[in-house]
């Protein structure tokens, strides 16, 4: 079942927690008097609201919510309305003790700090059921309501003797018989073998922790878990409001690494929500990296985001200045909101919303950046710079109904193999950055605005020219013959070192390659050189020479040609880049992890045999200007940041409007200020 | 009530735990040899003799500590007597569990180490009191017992259902009803409404530790736990021996920060004692900073002990030599502990007393150093060092009525404050630094030899001419009144970044600075820049430029006057420091945490303008040499000491006499050795 | 009873869990034929085979076990028999949770990982003992039944009920009474006086942690508490195969720091063993050090082996290639499996085995290194240099039954010194280092081939020319007097810093050094100055200066000659080396720790001067070559190996024959290559 997310503008606003200012009356006029000026549109409502509307055990007081949607309405505003299950109140955690998460280590919680109720309580279950079916009668119908905001972030994991039950019994769906999953988790190694289910536990520090088919299907059952909760929460949603869209905020991209959100497969759980929405907390104006750098990574996790549906998604939460949990809460500088929020929808969000609209007077948050501050006044920067803003995306509106451009570059990710990846006993732990490599990979295309995206092994390859996929150590035989058909179709395909190595039990691969890796590369596998941080090999290739860090396979070349060679160690001469035909298509084999300039030459030699590079009326120099193209039936809208902050030029090739201003642009210099924002249109 | 240390000599000696060698009394004989022969005049009896002086329940053996007492008699020697209470016996812990101290994460410990007792249980209150009731009985009339040493470095607590009821019952008097309770600790945020008192709980790591004013009045209600025991162990000393004073060894000044101790509230417990007296263990001989700045530090912690009651303190333990649980153990060099003691007698000290005088042969402490160590002999370098600054303190006695001199500038520094800073999720923990910004504050005046007072909320502000109230973030409504009200008539105050943001009960002011604040310093706050650790900004002042580090406020000037702006970033050009005329008085406002030279610049200026620098009979030249002066009616002490491992020379202006040689000196240059000192007087 | 290992050739193969691939039996087949290849010729089989040997509680399958027995013994294999009480079945821990370990703060393991068992347990004997009992039956007879390899890598430890009763009995029969128990404690100190052996328990973080004689205690009982369960184990074994040797796989080495191992006192535990065996992991081509000097500390690693009791010794672990459990797990590069290999034997190995000879194909262990890899090939890279070595070992066995060289130079090392020293408040934690100050003083004999014996305080000294004794700081009266009587007798003697300061109950000695120590260096000991890592002394001597580091003693100089002089500090001028003669021997004092170059000296003097330097018909240059002498009556053989990536030569002085290749070689200049490996015999 999907419903459909219908808006005509780009929405603007976030999360909206009145209840903390019900005996302040005129600083609820005053919010929405600011979110007028501020071209706000949207509030999002009733995250952790649950002790507000339900003080007692039954009795529910949603008077001040139906004060608040009436506000929202009065002034044409959209509510996301979220469900409370994010944050329970006292009363129910001292009533149903069992709603308390028990760790890893067999502790169990008392009340405190949120996101940390146990998945399997059937008591909870019920409980999040009443009120999340109650929400529904009450405003299910009310013209504002345009989406479910399902709980906040779910992450974590519980591990009571409720949860093991169900661990058990997904194993039991999975393997069906004890000498399945025995042979699956190559138990008889160290006498580990099952002889009853009942010995099925969680890995634990006080148990298994080295089991490693044991560790990674905890972490598949885990994500399964969470979207059955999620499923028990949205029941009485889709009973009652069947055309209302329903989303959670996902995560993903924090600092220092950017990395995608690591402990819940979104791949899956992105098909159980109607929409991708998503909390985005870059930190722009950090000290160890530069901004176009930040802008690289930041542009690929809104291409996660995007692909995870392959449809356009939602900002839900972001900061207008700062946030009050990363290491250095620094806020952005003039420009920087601006520049971040209009990346976001370049890539493909329909909405910027903030966490928070009005910040907390008290508690944790209190110091995280919020459109209204404590100075509560529309005379701060950050205020004007969220109007600003607010104005940009009304001028936007005509780019609302496009999507990003379709890619013809798909880079392949997968949980399991990350997960997989990063617990195996081999490489060294300090070393391994599978995500960094996505990063290095993807960044040549994000330079030269060839938009890319992030696919799963689940997604179809055909419609891609080229594919690639980095560090593939756990591969099921199904996708090796996936990736064998799209070459022998004529697609182009690029793997890399550590690659093929294991099966999706954890089992390594017996005598070699799997026979399509084998057909597909045209190489045999070795063995992988792992090196420590201060050796280093060399590979010569383009008439150059490249520095070779932490991982060198050795490869045996069958039908393929050679394309690179090693200059240093056992392995000098020896292939460490090749290229093989197989059917229609070709598949390259990088065999080392190199310094970024390798895989610039080598790309920029694909892009231009695969005729990769976009035609565009924009013209740039230099990778810290980015343009990223929003389009639909017969129109084209460009968006052109400069990702620095130096003043930059980029040359218009013909007349354009600028939308954000609304003037005509003769072809022709533009001057781009910086942290520059410009989007063009034909 | 309050009795008086009635003792006309220097302290000099410090805790003795004879108790060790009862089955060697030819040790004991040599002891008291050795002490005479080093002029060790006082001897701290007691201190965790519980298990030797009832060694079962009921039964008491005083025999030993009878005759400790008639030796130290014999040769004229006052006794300090501890209550036991710090190290319980294990046959206690064996039969009333409940004295064991409960960890945060709920565990309960089992018998071991020292001060880890509940505070609250009646067992241990009740047992506390019956063997100090007897010690009191025995001892409270002794000729030699000049002073109650109770328990000893309290600390830590206890998170047992005891202490949890405690802590309801210590709120419930506080905020009277749950709404005032959920008002203070903007409970709605994340439904964290309490709806019964069951439900509050100490902060946990299983539990809340994000509820910010929860926290912090955990953190309050330790304080006032501890001395509530506190007042439970006086109980029957104050009945029995209303006039032999009490106090308790304070802590403070560690390595490498030389920080005021941390989690208790010395200002608060202070006003408990009778005499305060600390525990100083700077770590002389490191390597990472001039034994000047480790001087420096030094020296404000003596000021900050002397200002808890604005009088003479003691030292109630120091190490002749090394301690043996700093990182490096390195014993001090020759000259050093001379320095060392005669620097805290210069700031007010009127004892040097040790831990220990015999070195324990076995257990934890065995190789903390003493006076007495394993080698049983007189003949060590430490023990001469010792008789040196025993002889040293029999010729200081002329100076022995003396006080430290009265100060005219003050530095205000805040418990509360200081609790709530670190745990506000703002800002970057790593750069926060309260108390090494109370030391950079302080260098300026001890490198002048400008006497300074460390005062809290609650003193009186009128007697000084310049009060510094550095990063003030948690600031009471009350406090910005005094201030407003000090300058108004006449004071001059000095204010930084980060001030003024919350009131007492952890929540923000809203709508800007409290008025007050606005009044006083003529500029309006608007946002902390948190600078990551390579990031700068610049300030042009006194035709200098200056770094800026870590954190820039932007203000906007209303009435102020500008003496300085930043040089980069969006702000370039704006306040960074202003000067403000309020009444009589004026303010200024110190936008941006600099370098050192900055606050050197600054507070020389204000130094000639207030006139605040010293006028002495002794010219020094750089700031290694220090000059302290201790006073009475009539006459002055100038404590000289070079705080270097170079010889350094000091003018005489006039003929004093040098008080440890007794010789007069005739006005000329003087010659300092390496770490030397020389007390003068006219 | 002692029996004895009786094989004519080297061992070579290692660990083989055929049990993995019981229904797959073509790889067994397949595994034998590459044995057979690779001149395998031992097995170790039934390691952590428990639940398939007894599957269900009482019911056991030996069929597949008697089945890889036969073929073994098809191909004139031996076969080393595992006790299998490493890893528990499953049903046993949940049928019996006494069998778990309980952790040190109380918590109780669930099943999992393995070598975690209570070390009491009756039940866990009882079990163990049987399916021992089983094994010896059927297998104690079998013609291919070389050894019995007792469990695997014993350690750890238990602080269960069982075993907090268990270590009271110990104190008991050690101390008798409390009173003694208290006076070796010292436990009158803080009140800690035990009053019942109730109140007995081990170390703990929710109890004591700083009574030095209990945390030594707690020690030596886990030492005497392995041994006993270890003796338990045997106790059928001894019954039914008298004739069958013992051993256990005893652990050290591992990088970085090659340490030997830490947690049981294997000086004591290897008075239980037939044989010494042992795991070796060196991570030769890490990128921190030489591979010669790996292979000095790898060297020492086995000369300490061989030393327990002075026999040959086996390797009964080695990877062919790489762990999975370094931070780095690099492979060998080609000809370091041969170096490293024969280094063993060089200096006393009779086996070298590996983990594992087929690799896992799941869970923890399944990336570490095998002979037969996840490839099933014996093309691979690793076999080749398996089936290498395998050549070399059949060439050897005309230096099978030859013992290491006798050894002029011993160097004493001690657990319960390097426990105390290690838990001493005192010194600094951060720059202790006792195993590499061992390493520091081994590295001069060993870059000289000069032969050294690792002893233990138990050993006879009298076979010794030079006996180095370095940081012994925990030494008994007892040994004080040996050492005495040796130097007396015409022993060397070299002491050094931090020596005598404490008795074996971790009491100090008082008045001074013991008398037997003060004879035999004709010092006296002052005091340690512990350095900051920034701080520095210097030493003259030898007519050089040589930098200072970590600590420096003082000492005064009774009948002793000063060899050397500090050059700064207030101890500059003082002797830093001395030596006395006593009796028919002399003794050195090392006063400082110094950089390398000085013990280099100072022994290059010793070596000339009582004769150590070896009579070789070989010369080499530089040290990166190591000559080490395995020798029986009448013949010698000399493995010559190049420790270096680069070529290497050295001369041979006549005409000899080198083994590994069977040619006789004329006096001359010998060609090495990189990592190279000569055996030369006359």
């Amino acid at each position: 079942m999907t419903a459909q997310l219908n808006v005509s503008d780009f929405l603007h606003g976030g999360d909206y927690n009145p209840e903390q200012w019900l005996d302040h009356p005129e600083i609820i006029d005053q919010d929405f008097n600011f979110f007028k000026e501020a071209n706000i549109n949207d509030v999002t409502l009733g995250i952790f609201s649950w002790a507000q509307l339900e003080p007692e055990e039954g009795k529910f007081d949603f008077s001040w919510l139906d004060d608040i949607f009436d506000r929202a309405e009065a002034q044409n505003g959209h509510v996301i309305l979220a469900t409370p299950s994010g944050a329970k109140p006292r009363w129910l955690a001292e009533k149903y003790p069992e709603v308390l998460r028990t760790n890893e280590d067999g502790s169990k919680n008392i009340f405190g700090e949120r996101h940390n109720h146990c998945y399997t309580s059937p008591v909870y279950r019920q409980k999040v059921q009443e009120i999340n079916r109650k929400l529904a009668e009450r405003y299910g119908h009310r013209k504002s309501l345009i989406l479910w905001h399902i709980s906040n972030e779910y992450g974590g994991s519980c591990y009571c003797d409720l949860c093991q039950d169900a661990f058990r019994d997904w194993l039991k769906a999975k393997y069906h018989t004890l000498d399945n999953l025995n042979r699956a988790y190559w138990a008889k190694f160290w006498s580990h073998t099952y002889t009853s289910w009942d010995q099925v536990h969680s890995p634990s520090p006080l148990g298994d922790q080295t089991l490693l088919g044991l560790n990674l299907d905890w972490k598949r059952f885990v994500t399964d878990r969470t979207i059955d909760f999620y499923e028990a929460e949205i029941k009485p949603l889709r009973e009652l409001t069947p055309n209302i869209p329903i989303t959670t905020n996902f995560m993903g991209g924090n600092p220092p690494e950017s990395h995608v959100h690591y402990d819940l497969d979104y791949q899956k759980f992105a098909q159980h929500v109607d929409i991708v929405s998503w909390d985005s907390y870059p930190n722009w104006a950090n000290d160890y990296e530069s901004t176009a750098h930040l802008a690289m990574k930041t542009a690929l996790m809104n291409d996660v985001m995007r692909s995870l549906k392959h449809q356009n998604y939602l900002i839900m939460e972001s900061t207008p200045s700062q946030v009050n949990w990363h290491p250095y809460n620094r806020a952005k500088l003039p420009g920087m909101h601006q520049m971040g929020s209009l990346q976001q929808v370049a890539h493909g969000a329909d909405a910027v919303n903030y966490f928070q609209l009005h910040q907390s007077r008290g508690s944790s948050e209190m110091f995280h950046g919020a459109v209204i501050t404590h100075q509560l006044s529309d005379k701060t920067r950050i205020f004007k710079e969220v109007a600003q803003v607010g104005q940009d995306l009304v001028n936007l509106k005509p780019a609302k109904a496009t999507h990003y451009q379709s890619a013809k570059v798909a880079i392949v990710y997968d949980y399991d193999n990350m997960w997989a990846l990063d617990d195996s006993r081999n490489y060294s732990n300090e070393t391994k950055k599978y995500w960094r490599t996505i990063q290095e990979h993807y960044q040549y295309f994000w330079e030269h605005d060839i938009p890319v995206d992030l696919i799963s092994t689940q997604d179809d390859l055909t419609p891609y020219t080229l594919v690639i996929d980095p560090m593939h150590f756990m591969m099921s035989e199904a996708f090796t013959e996936k990736l064998r058909d799209y070459v022998q179709q004529g697609g182009h395909l690029v793997g890399t070192y550590m690659t093929g190595i294991v099966d999706k039990n954890f089992l390594a691969y017996l005598g070699g390659w799997p026979q399509a890796l084998h057909d597909v590369y045209g190489v045999e596998f070795q063995e992988t050189t792992t090196l420590y941080p201060k050796q280093h090999n060399h590979v010569a290739a383009f008439d150059k020479t490249y520095t070779v860090n932490d991982y060198a396979d050795t490869v045996t070349v069958d039908t393929a040609q050679s394309l690179a060679t090693y200059q240093d160690d056992f392995f000098a001469g020896s292939s460490a880049l090749t290229k093989n035909t197989c059917g229609k298509g070709t598949a390259y084999y990088v065999a080392a992890r190199t310094e970024e300039a390798f895989l610039e030459d080598f790309y920029d030699q694909l892009a231009d045999e695969f005729s990769l590079k976009p035609d565009l009326p924009i013209e740039k120099q230099g990778p810290t200007v980015s343009i990223q193209v929003r389009e639909k039936a017969g129109q084209q809208f460009f968006f052109v940041i400069n990702f620095s902050e130096k003043p930059a030029t980029v040359t218009t090739t013909k007349s354009l409007t600028e939308v954000l201003s609304g003037q005509n642009v003769a072809a022709g210099t533009q001057a781009l200020k910086p942290f520059d924002v410009k989007v063009y249109t034909v």
